[in-house]
């Protein structure tokens, strides 16, 4: 197998930890996102959206989407267990797991997305070459979005001290991500929020952190 | 179990047509989001994003987010496989799932959203009360999104009669829920798009597709 990786993005920063927790090493292809290598002609050939990561099994089949490729070795290698235990466990883990996804990555793409000049014609993640423009609009968005993001990452402290309860999951792995994606707009964990500023500075201590 | 539902929402459907594929039948409680039931305190205390559906379970858990629904029963009751039947084909499926969903519902929402006056201040799903207001330019990207959409569908059905191969999946639940949820803004499948006309015909026609 090989994984087409990015080490300063972070979408695949979420399966490295991912691996990382599962001790699996891999095949590793840095493609330069800085530098335009992921929507060069190679790299498009090998996943047309320009996205990272991609994995690549032995067949040849590749897999785009972190989920995807986090839920295959999950199925391959079952423990530790990031998507849970038990049909409750896996159901909470699954809906925060989107909640950390929705409200906490992609909003901190839109707000850093549209207001970098950089990606000012590539609004929207996986365009590829396609003339998106960038939408301003979408960062105070993304910001009021990030507000629920922080809200919810407080909100499931209260009730243990993982985001989804007594041991690390996907959720953390998602969340962590986030919130550093986040501070790249300068937007940080409120100063009131003691229990995610705690939780933050346990995740950020692992090893798989700098995965 | 109860499992929280609007008929006319396009996210319940998804879970109501794998439901129906699966055979599963649970009780139903509808909630009138065109009335605005959605927003009211008694189901915000349900789900504080307001959002549809959610499934209860008998010791009271709430989960929310139709993924999450879906693959509770597809480990509860494997038979017929929707998220595949191995590895390979559940990595396939996953990925391909998401593009429906990121491509193809997410974009059919924000064309629906930004332009439909009783959502003017309600940009983003899940804002709950939240203010957050209609941005147009979304109209726009959503619709360049849409076309983007289309192609995965054409180039998916030139591998098979369904969108992940052999047989039905959720790539194609999601993808027929996207399909007639864009529908809402006069967004239809391109005429040239020979193969996905005739496989929404064919969807369809699926008794499940009327759940």
């Amino acid at each position: 197998m090989k994984f087409y990786d990015c080490h300063v993005a972070p979408n695949p920063r979420r399966a490295r930890m991912f691996l990382a927790e599962k001790g699996i090493e891999l095949e590793k292809i840095e493609i330069d996102i800085l530098g335009g290598e992921n929507l060069g002609d190679d790299f498009l050939a090998i996943n047309p959206r320009g996205l990272l990561p991609v994995l690549e099994l032995d067949d040849g089949t590749r897999i785009d989407e972190v989920m995807a490729i986090c839920r295959y070795f999950e199925e391959l290698q079952p423990e530790p267990a990031m998507f849970g235990r038990d049909l409750r466990e896996k159901a909470i883990i699954t809906s925060r797991q989107r909640k950390m996804e929705f409200d906490g990555m992609i909003s901190s793409s839109e707000v850093f997305r549209n207001q970098n000049e950089q990606f000012c014609k590539r609004s929207i993640p996986g365009g590829g070459k396609d003339d998106i423009p960038a939408i301003p609009a979408l960062i105070d968005r993304g910001q009021q979005t990030l507000d629920r993001f922080f809200w919810w990452l407080e909100s499931y402290l209260e009730e243990g001290p993982y985001l989804a309860g007594e041991y690390f999951t996907m959720v953390d792995i998602t969340a962590i991500c986030a919130v550093d994606f986040a501070a790249w707009s300068d937007i940080h964990i409120p100063e009131a929020n003691i229990r995610t500023k705690s939780w933050y500075e346990i995740i950020s201590a692992r090893p798989s952190a700098e995965a």
